[in-house]
């Protein structure tokens, strides 16, 4: 509990509590149980966890799952031995992301240096809000940032590592709606007319998430439409500000996307960014899935445009495989914009006589307090693996998914397993050979979305995928 | 990359890319990589990270650091000896938050099983928005929930892990005001008359945060006085509830703080949530830092009255030591409201054709998409510790912070010590022997603020800390 040395006499102090022996354990016995817990992470996690002769997952009915577990918290502890059973059941019953046959979402792979990096960061355990107490990350993340802007284009700005693409999207949103009506923080959107924010329909639902949250509501999104790639219609997005404008809404922020959630569209950022910087409008890249091509000489020309963005969100968590969560915004500015939005000088945390160059605290840019490491993992994986290593892994996945398209060309009768996808969905999930995620869209049924992310994929992991669906969809 | 089987010819997809040889790393190779990463873990940041024998810190100034940890992205990678070294560099520079004289911040020590469940968790790399994904932790989310609502008095209820405090603080604020206005959701805040919230000036500043985020503004928290112990008076709260009224605003939330900032004081709940009950105002209590005391027998009555709040943060990631982050946002509601409140059904994530029950899978209840696990960590300490040897930390916490306070009586000239506390500051943390936070307080100067939350403390490091302050005063 808390004290503080000038006036010590506590209500909350005066229970008569007698001191007890320290709990603190043992360091032989701490560092046996890491270790012990640390080989049945490798065991099943990792050697099983990513081998293809292995099972994704092992399908459990939620009761039956319960009972396996024994998940109640009880007044006594376990033993050693019992703890050690727990952790190979937890394993033993999550779904492998790192499996070469997980393709059921954007993030997928388990890289080994991330992990690396993840691992310090949990032994670690501190907080990025002051140089004081994370040095080391307060200097990298500011030097990771650095490199991702430079990727997008700029040679300045600022940025901050968020808990999520949704919150990242959030912060743009109202940094946006911050420096058009700087009195909003002050006197909130009462004081404002009212606002409108352009995405397309193909964009992720957490726009719609965040206007809902940050008080403008979901009414304040206009959907501009998409062509039949997902990508948004620039004339539409024209079209669509006149309209807000004349049904008296303030256009403030247009929302594009590099890589939609579906579609894997990006959408063309130099016409939007032309729209944008006629009718002054924030323009915001949600490039969570897509930012990692900018990696990529090859393909990075689907972003060009985007060195014209006011903020890009972007994820190395997904298409990096960096782990959740890694997920960058960025931003073009360079007047401080970030912590004279978000920040509210709290003395306990950033005082200003401190013994260094304060300017290190970047605790006030976030709308957060304490907040996780994310920067070590993005930072350590680049390390090893060097600019050139992660533009392989893009332009591999990109050759991956172009075989997949070849493949799908060749094989009988695929049109016509989409209608079953629910019922292969559930027939690979209890055999746990692999993992696909399906949806519809648009006026189409469910389809597989096939998610290309996993860096150690091969045409071999393809050919199996194709070769499961027939097998799974054989009596359909 | 993404694809989909029904529509293949996407633009991205037709960029001449070559097949490459699969860049997956040889499975023994990744092995010995993380063997030997977490060799250095132990060493480093455990076993000497942990030790009263070595530096709290080794402290550089930034731009030596730089030199020091090289931390520029290159284009080439490194060898696996380079990045061994770079992990030793992170860790040397590091501040040890487990260390027994870190008492900068409302968390401090080391939890082996709690780091043990963390491993495990970034092995797993999942989010547990679909029981899909996430079989084990959404089950356990729901157990964890379930055992702290009981902990504040609820049979029934809901909650939900957030990315810290600040982000639990802003949801009570976006539920109280969703239950009162749903439409606000889709109309935003300009549907709405102009809204007020209350708090004590001791209160954390995520309230002013969230109130500026979510589009309220700061001027919609109304500032209630505390007493000179840090407690929220309920007079006062009444009559900023009338004058709040009288100008015309709608009250239509309470947070209530158990664990102020700075003094570590818990408000009179029973008192304010008489208050409330009479305007039919949302009660939120902030226990990030208090909410652990009610694990204790001997001390929960400083929280009575918290049953009949609406909501509560909870952070046992502070003083139960879980590791950053762990945050739990709890309910009492049972209608629903979380889902309603931030729900929007993508398509693509919870698709209502599942083969499972589709209630189970609880994404939509965050205003993120992917989260992180932070249920593993927190079960996983209980299950090893038990709620006993919890309750023991909690008891422990409060009697050497009551050793502390008869130590400090028995010593002279530490009432002036405080006006030095920045210089002592600077000598602690470059001599590496202990970190402790100071800060201004109402009419006093700079004083040190005493965090007792390491589980492994003992009166030998209040000893040491009281006498490192006179020995590094000594001059002044």
């Amino acid at each position: 509990m808390e004290n503080d040395s000038y006036s010590a006499h506590r209500t909350y102090l005066m229970a008569d509590s007698k001191l007890l022996p320290s709990p603190g354990g043992d360091p032989v016995a701490v560092e046996t149980l890491l270790q012990d817990v640390f080989g049945i992470v490798v065991d099943e996690a990792i050697r099983k966890g990513t081998s293809a002769s292995e099972k994704v997952c092992e399908w459990k009915e939620p009761e039956e799952l319960k009972q396996l577990l024994d998940l109640e918290l009880q007044s006594q502890g376990e033993s050693q031995e019992q703890i050690l059973e727990r952790c190979r059941a937890v394993i033993r019953y999550s779904v492998k992301t790192g499996h070469p046959r997980f393709f059921n979402q954007l993030f997928s792979g388990l890289d080994p240096h991330s992990l690396a990096g993840r691992i310090i960061t949990e032994s670690l355990n501190t907080s990025p809000y002051t140089y004081e107490i994370a040095p080391v990350f307060v200097l990298m993340e500011e030097e990771v940032l650095k490199k991702l802007r430079a990727l997008v284009g700029w040679s300045s700005g600022d940025g901050v590592f968020c808990p999520g693409g949704s919150i990242s999207n959030m912060y743009a949103i109202n940094l946006a709606r911050y420096q058009r009506y700087p009195d909003c923080k002050q006197r909130g959107l009462r004081a404002l007319p009212p606002l409108a924010l352009f995405t397309s329909k193909e964009c992720h639902y957490s726009i719609n998430k965040g206007a809902a949250f940050l008080g403008l509501g979901t009414d304040s999104v206009r959907v501009v439409k998409a062509d039949e790639r997902g990508k948004m219609i620039p004339e539409d997005l024209e079209r669509q500000i006149s309209l807000a404008e004349a049904e008296g809404a303030v256009p403030f922020l247009v929302s594009a996307t590099s890589g939609t959630t579906v579609l894997g569209a990006f959408d063309p950022l130099d016409a939007i960014a032309d729209v944008c910087q006629r009718h002054g409008l924030w323009l915001h890249v949600d490039a969570a899935w897509g930012g990692s091509v900018l990696l990529s000489q090859t393909h990075r020309h689907l972003l060009d445009g985007i060195q014209r963005a006011d903020s890009v969100a972007w994820n190395p968590h997904k298409l990096l495989a960096a782990g959740l969560q890694c997920s960058a915004l960025l931003l073009q500015d360079t007047s401080n914009l970030l912590k004279r939005c978000h920040g509210f000088q709290a003395s306990y945390l950033f005082q200003q006589d401190k013994f260094y160059d304060v300017a290190l605290d970047t605790g006030d840019k976030v709308v957060q307090c304490g907040r996780r490491v994310d920067c070590l993992k993005l930072w350590l994986m680049w390390k090893a693996q060097g600019g050139q290593g992660l533009e392989q892994r893009i332009d591999q996945a990109f050759a991956l998914a172009r075989y997949l398209v070849e493949e799908i060309k060749k094989r009988e009768g695929f049109e016509l397993v989409m209608e079953v996808a629910p019922v292969l969905k559930e027939r690979m999930v209890k055999e746990g050979s692999m993992m696909i995620g399906y949806q519809p869209h648009g006026t189409h049924g469910n389809f597989f979305r096939m998610v290309v992310a996993n860096p150690t994929l091969t045409c071999a992991d393809i050919d199996f995928l194709l070769n499961e669906l027939e097998r799974l969809g054989q009596d359909l």
